[in-house]
């Protein structure tokens, strides 16, 4: 089942970041980590208890999970679990947890398939918060982005 | 990384539903798909504007993300993709979210992993309201299973 919502000349943020380009949300040094099917972002909006959560995106572009590949479907659920264990380790969040949305009515509003893996602290509210407003800058987002990577480069 | 909040003699609820048995909250009719490495039922919470959401789970035993074997993690992720697809046609929602929560921090409250599959509607309100009170009935769950069942024996 094909259900598209990009606009017909949408230039894709996330394809853009896997050819090794960027633009003021996400660029290079938000990548923490690549896989041969998947790779792992660092999200420029972030949660006022929950900062620093990951973005995990198939490195093919796909819009949503209805027709998305299992091959791909499995390259990033592969990639969420170790950003999982990444980030309980290296933020020390006693808690994670995943959302992915499809659709305006389901929040989608980046049009390629993206899991958010969220660290979670005892009563953060993740739920019942808005996000900080607006994006965060390319230097907020560095130090999460160097601690995760010093994980894998250390693993 | 192995870490467990289950109780020692933990019954765990999801084993007894794979293994054909069940309990005031879940039982065999409310599993609308089984496939080699996963299952899927109607969820006996009901959040008021997406009733009916759906609990997708490895039929091994895993408690969490961290240490998933890869295996059981593809066979979830695939079955979530087919429930989404199953959800939207049959329930007539223009969007799908899911979501999985990891140790109680992350408002893990099952020791047994499991991804929600959520119909989704234009202001829903999923992450503002809180759920229905308390458990829903078996007859309250029924037509959801009933419905997303005949889609599959349709398929």
């Amino acid at each position: 089942m094909t259900v598209t919502h990009a606009p017909p000349d949408y230039e894709c943020p996330f394809c853009r970041l896997a050819a090794g380009g960027g633009d003021a949300l996400s660029g290079p040094d938000d990548i923490v980590r690549r896989t041969s099917g998947a790779l792992a972002l660092i999200s420029p909006r972030m949660w006022p208890n929950n900062r620093g959560h990951v973005l995990v995106v198939p490195t093919e572009h796909h819009e949503n999970l209805y027709d998305q590949p299992p091959a791909a479907g499995h390259a990033v659920q592969d990639l969420v679990r170790e950003m999982a264990v990444a980030i309980r380790h290296c933020y020390g969040s006693p808690g994670v947890s995943t959302r992915q949305h499809n659709e305006p009515a389901g929040d989608q509003d980046v049009w390629h398939y993206h899991v958010h893996v969220f660290p979670r602290y005892p009563d953060d509210g993740l739920y019942r918060l808005s996000p900080l407003p607006g994006y965060q800058s390319a230097e907020r987002r560095r130090p999460y982005a160097d601690r995760l990577r010093a994980h894998f480069a250390d693993a």
